[in-house]
C-alpha cells in the first residue's frame, strides 16, 4: 500500500514514520511512505508563500488554493504513473471538521492501493481547494493540533498494522481492541507477586474457560466504567447481558 | 510546562517534537520535553528485556512491571529535583481502553506544571504497574496503533498550544476549534475565482455582521451534516435554533 502526504513539513512525516512497526513494513517493502511538498509547487516563487488572509476577516492564515490544487495534480499524476488510478485515487483532510477516525475506518482505508494524505496549516485551506481535489475530511479526535502531520502519521501507523504481513505472529493479537465493541481486559506478567501486588488468582489456574470467562467480564466492567457510550454497540452473550446488569446495580 | 515522556522509542518522540511550533516552543523555553527510555530501568541486563508473555494465556507480550516502576520512580525524583511535586504529578497512559482525550482535558492538563506520558507497546503493561505509577489512562481515539508515541506527541502539541506565549498571535485563533461545540465554517483566501469557483459574496460585502451570520450557519449546517452527535451540547442563539430545525427540514 502507498500513502502519499501532501505536507508542508516534510520532514515530520519521513522521520515520524521510520521506527518500530512502520518503519520495519516501510523497509520491507509492504508499505511506502512518499512526502510531497506543497510549498513546492506555488507559483508565487519569491518567497515559496502558500497562504494569505481569510476572505472575510477573523485571525489567522488560509492555505491557498493554488498550490495544494497543484500538488495535488501532480500527486495523481504520480500514482498513475506507478500504474495505480491517479485519478480516483482517495483523497484524506486531517482536520478537526472532519469525520471521526475509528478502527472501522481503518480497515476500510487498508483496502485502498494508494492514499493520499493532505495535511492542512495555519487556519485551514481554502475551500474550494478541498472540492476541487475531492478531498473526505477526516478527524482523528476532537481536540486541536497545530498540523495534519501528526494525524497522518497516526492513521499511516493505524492502516498499515491491518495490512498482510506488517505484523509479526506475536504482534497480531494487538488488533484485537474493540472486539465486539469491548475495551481489552487486565494484562499481567511475571513475576508473580511484584510490590506486594498478586497476579489475579484465577489466570494461573490453567482453566482455559474461566480465564476467558473473567476476561470477558473484566472488558464488559470496564467499558461500563469508562466508556459506556461504547456499550449500546457491544456483542454480548445472554449472560454477559445478565451480568451487565447485574454490575449496573452494584 | 515539562513533559516527561517514558518510552522504548525516545528518539520517537525528540525528533516529533523538534519542528514547526512545538519545536520554536521548545527553544524558546516556553516547554521542555525529555523522553526517558523505559529499557535503562529493566533488571534483566542481558538482552535489556522490558516484556513477558500474558498469564492466562493470549497472543502478544505485556511490559512488566518492574522496568515501568523503577522509571516511573526515577521520572518522579527528576521532577522532585527540578523544583516540581514528583510525587503528585500527574501520569497519563496512553491505550485505546482510556478516558477520551479531547480539547476540554487539553485545557485542563495544561495547568500543570509537569506531566508524565507513558507509552506502551505490545499487548499493553502489567496492569499493577499502572495501579503503582497512579496511572491515568487516556486515549486520543477508537483505533489500535503501534504503540503511545504518536498519541503522546499528539497530546504534547494540543496542550503545549493552549500555554501563553507558545502561539503567534497570527496563529492564535487556531484554538478556536469546537467554539461552542461547532465546527468551524469555510475558509477562502485570494484569488477571488479560482479555477472558474467563486470566494462565496457575502465574505466579499464588507459587512462584518452578515458575514459573521453566514459563518455561524455555516458552522451549525456543517455540524448537522457531519458531526451531529456534537449538537446536543452546542450553545445557539434563539434565532439559531430556529435555523438548525429549519435545515433538519430540508
Amino acid at each position: 500500500m502507498n500513502f502519499y502526504v501532501m505536507t508542508l513539513f516534510p520532514d515530520m512525516i519521513l522521520s515520524g514514520s521510520s521506527d518500530s512497526i512502520i518503519g520495519r513494513a516501510r523497509r520491507n517493502g509492504l508499505i511506502s511512505v512518499q512526502a510531497i511538498n506543497i510549498r513546492d509547487y506555488t507559483e508565487e516563487k519569491r518567497h515559496g508563500r502558500c497562504d494569505d488572509y481569510p476572505y472575510g476577516g477573523g485571525a489567522g492564515m488560509v492555505m491557498q488554493a493554488q498550490p495544494v490544487c497543484d500538488c495535488c495534480d501532480a500527486v495523481r499524476a504520480m500514482i498513475t504513473e506507478a500504474g495505480g488510478d491517479g485519478e480516483h485515487s482517495r483523497l484524506i483532510y486531517l482536520s478537526p471538521q472532519g469525520r471521526r477516525f475509528d478502527q472501522a475506518m481503518a480497515k476500510e482505508l487498508s483496502q485502498e492501493r494508494d492514499l493520499i494524505l493532505l495535511c492542512g496549516h495555519y487556519e485551514g485551506i481554502d475551500e474550494r481547494a478541498l472540492e476541487l481535489c475531492n478531498a473526505e475530511e477526516v478527524s482523528i479526535g476532537d481536540y486541536v493540533l497545530t498540523g495534519g502531520e501528526l494525524p497522518a502519521l497516526v492513521m499511516i501507523d493505524c492502516i498499515s498494522r491491518l495490512k498482510k504481513g506488517v505484523l509479526g505472529g506475536e504482534e497480531s493479537a494487538l488488533i484485537e481492541s474493540f472486539h465486539d465493541n469491548l475495551l481489552e481486559y487486565p494484562q499481567y506478567t511475571r513475576p508473580e507477586i511484584y510490590r506486594g501486588l498478586s497476579v489475579p488468582e484465577i489466570l494461573l489456574s490453567g482453566h482455559h474457560e474461566n480465564v476467558e470467562k473473567w476476561r470477558r467480564q473484566q472488558s464488559i466492567e470496564r467499558t461500563l466504567r469508562r466508556r459506556p457510550d461504547l456499550l449500546k454497540d457491544a456483542v454480548l452473550s445472554k449472560k454477559e447481558e445478565e451480568y451487565l446488569k447485574w454490575i449496573q446495580t452494584q
